[in-house]
């Protein structure tokens, strides 16, 4: 099992814009990171959305998909704002049938039971990311298990020396503020070693081998 | 004529690392940026050393030497300290044989005689990043402008709507804290669309062109 980080980042080093809140947790332009994703068959397919192009991102999107046997995310990606669950529960940013299709588990400090929507399972975390590493490789069977996001969920994966990749989508824009994936990460703590690079339009994949 | 910028960044954005100063100005673990350069035949012949590998960052390297007519570098980069040259002044960091062999215009507030080292004639130019890239321009004749760092330099060409192209050596390491490249650009004043993604061993060199 491998445990692999990836993200969509501006040239200038954000993964979310400037003011970002609960109900825009991209943040202003935020959105423009995901556009070369948006405009491809591979990804509107499984978001029931019609059209799209194929190019060399297409092959990346693929193998994601292909690989990935389970996923985990933090709280804030998954949604709902702060507190516990309430009532009328927050069932996540993607509606009755989220197009994730493989168990994913929320990483949060307030319990909840498990919740199906579709074909995908999200499994709430509250014991920490090596807990819910285990349970996601767990559930991953032979599968590899990804953490989706956000920022802060990665950078606690990298400083914790339990990620084995990291790649990043790196989108030709420049937001001058907003949230910075590789801040908080401990620089002395890690080492990466390029293993792919792909050109593809409007965007470049690079991917590192992490070793703590 | 095209104005082209190119330098080294770390995959955390930083051109140079942590507690820079006059006598190490690429800062603590810096020269980590430049390690693919110096690995290569290309950039060992004009530096006088012998050896070096041939790769995929060598058609980069040499393209960049054979596009270059003339260049443009701060005062920090040709170094010196601050303040009028002196008696004995400073004649930057390459001694009698500078690998530049094209006419170089440095950046400066204080005047300066024309320094013809080798084959490599230093101009100081005290009437701002205009009047220097019309003077290179006019000494590169049919060929390009490279402005060579450091990252103020490039900063204020891009932020003028000088430079024409922008060319990034990523590097897979992680410095924490330094001079970041991007971090002074004005993010609304520029557009980049990606041009060129060449993978290296060590290092990405991701090029694009710049509208303002």
């Amino acid at each position: 099992m491998t445990l692999f980080a990836e993200i969509a980042m501006s040239l200038d080093g954000y993964v979310a814009g400037p003011n970002q809140s609960e109900e825009n947790p991209l943040g202003e332009g935020g959105e423009q990171l995901h556009e070369w994703g948006f405009a491809l068959k591979e990804w509107r397919e499984p978001h029931g959305r019609e059209g799209g192009e194929t190019n060399a991102s297409s092959e990346v999107l693929a193998e994601s998909l292909e690989r990935t046997g389970a996923g985990i995310m933090g709280r804030k990606m998954f949604g709902g704002g702060p507190g516990p669950w309430g009532k009328e529960p927050w069932q996540g940013w993607w509606g009755d049938e989220p197009p994730f299709k493989h168990p994913v588990f929320v990483l949060t400090h307030h319990e909840r039971e498990p919740l199906v929507l579709g074909d995908t399972e999200f499994t709430f975390v509250t014991e920490g990311i090596e807990a819910a590493a285990e349970q996601a490789a767990d559930a991953a069977v032979e599968r590899d298990v990804k953490v989706a996001g956000g920022a802060n969920a990665i950078q606690q994966y990298l400083d914790a020396g339990l990620a084995d990749e990291l790649e990043l989508h790196v989108v030709p824009v420049l937001f001058g503020g907003g949230e910075r994936l590789l801040d908080s990460v401990d620089p002395g703590g890690i080492e990466l070693e390029q293993t792919r690079v792909v050109e593809a339009p409007g965007v470049t994949h690079l991917k590192y081998r992490v070793a703590s």
